[in-house]
Formats: structure tokens, C-alpha cells, sequence
């Protein structure tokens, strides 16, 4: 990432800023439960949205698990817009509100590809203290109602 | 990117996996006309898909122009999905088709977040010849019709 001057509009997100390392756990109704590792990243460009990219891995022999990537805007007034896209052939429109350092957001778009499995809400709390990000994920899919599906503790690189 | 063996799945795909770079021109409706710099990256990681991302600058003074990322998934026969996230609050699912390598796709939803200025439609071409990729976009936003947008030839490193 280059590093020019934050811009102002984002700067209630600089503490995300860098990268992050940890575990989670995930389960869902449809699943076996599973801890995974991930990393996060952050960065900007000068512009007025942070990017975005996450991976997770198996603790076991470290084979890829998920992935995402996309944008953090910070539209002022603490709300907070994020678009995602996922491998699995999913994208995400996510609003929600920043107080402090964490935020809540709830997806209010989702969109699939042909053949993706079908995903109709996700909902993302993110707390950070210090170099401390943990975040839960619940999600409604595959005719499940809206269930905890991921929460995980990340420490800043 | 890690270096695991590609996924049969995506090996008709294999042509695009690489860094591209070169310059482009973009047009619309709306705005003055422009040249830009870009750099596009495919990767993958031993699963079905590509790992997309695009950045774009100034031919002048090299500052960011747009970014986008996300994923590419060959699901059978040809048939091509790309879910994508604009740092511009927009997301994109497209659908088309491979033939040799060309690739024809036009989006099946666009998602928009509460600030984001409106998309309605986005159409990509892409033509590869060995190491140089040729695309063009049309793109129907803010009231227009769909009109030719950007077209730009890169290269790869």
C-alpha cells in the first residue's frame, strides 16, 4: 500500500489500520464446527474508504478456508458502508454505525451469482481495544434464520 | 500468493493469472474525457477461483484513481461468474461466457450502498493474445443508456 495523507472522511477508521492475525470459530445448524486462523488487512490509498482483504486457513495443515476483499467507507456522522465480495460467488452491502472503536453493521443488500448457495443476511460486530479486534458473525442462509455463524480474536501485526 | 497447484476447475481461466499493466481510456456521458494507468493481478490459491484485484492512476501525477476487487469462478462449459466491490459503494455480479480467450460478461445485479452514486449496468469485454489483454466496458449509471466507457490495453509483466 502506498501511504499518503489519510483522508479526513476516513479518519474515524484509522484504527483498523494494518494488519491483523489470530483464530476464530465458526458453526452453523447446516455445519461442523471448525476453528480456523485468519488474517486481515487494511489499507488506504489516500482516498476516502479503507481496502480490505481477509483469508482464512486451517489450523490443521494451513489449506486455504475463505476469503473476501472489498471497501470500508466511513460516510460521517459514525455510519459506516462496506461492500464485500466473496469467492463463493456472494457480494455484500453492509450499513451500520461506529461508536468509539466498534462497530455494528447489518447487511442491507445481498447479491448471488447463478450457481452460489443461496446467503439472504449477515450481521458484523467488530469491538478493537488497543491492538485487539475480536468480531462476531451471524448469518442467514441456506433456509437457516439469522444464526451466530463466526466469532474470532485478532491481534495487530 | 501461495503457489499451490491450480484448481481443474479454473485451468480455462489459467491465461489471465499474472500481473497486467499498461494504460487505458475512459469516456461517459457525463464527464470529461480521460487516460489512466493500471495494474490488474490475478491470483489463485488451490481453489475454484481467481483472486482479482485493479487499481488505476493518473498519467500525470500518478494519484489513485478507481480500485476494485473480488473473485472470478468458472462454473462449467464456459459459463463465467465475477463477483466484484468498488471503493465507490458498489458491488457487481456478472455472468458470461469464455470462448478460447475471450470472455463476454454483463452484469445480473449490482448493489448499491445508501451513498453510492447509481450503476444500473456494467458489460466486459476481455481478448487475450499472449501477453497483451485488451478490454472495454459499457456501463449504464446516473440516467444513462448503457454506453462504451473504458477501454484500455495491458500487459503482462
Amino acid at each position: 500500500m502506498a501511504s499518503p495523507p489519510l483522508h479526513a472522511d476516513i479518519a474515524p477508521l484509522a484504527f483498523l489500520l494494518g494488519t491483523w492475525t489470530g483464530e476464530g470459530a465458526g458453526e452453523y445448524p447446516t455445519i461442523a464446527p471448525f476453528r480456523y486462523g485468519e488474517q486481515v488487512r487494511f489499507g488506504h490509498v489516500g482516498k476516502p474508504f479503507l481496502a480490505y482483504s481477509q483469508r482464512t486457513w486451517s489450523l490443521d495443515d494451513g489449506r486455504p478456508f475463505h476469503a473476501e476483499s472489498g471497501y470500508w467507507r466511513h460516510v460521517g456522522d459514525g455510519r459506516v458502508e462496506l461492500v464485500l465480495a466473496h469467492p463463493t460467488g456472494v457480494t455484500e452491502i453492509q450499513h451500520g454505525l461506529l461508536r468509539e472503536r466498534s462497530l455494528r453493521l447489518a447487511s442491507v443488500a445481498m447479491g448471488l451469482t447463478p450457481t452460489a448457495k443461496r446467503v439472504d443476511a449477515l450481521e458484523r460486530d467488530i469491538d478493537v481495544d488497543g491492538d485487539r479486534l475480536a468480531y462476531a458473525v451471524r448469518m442467514a442462509a441456506v433456509g437457516q434464520a439469522l444464526t451466530h455463524h463466526l466469532a474470532a480474536v485478532l491481534v495487530k501485526d
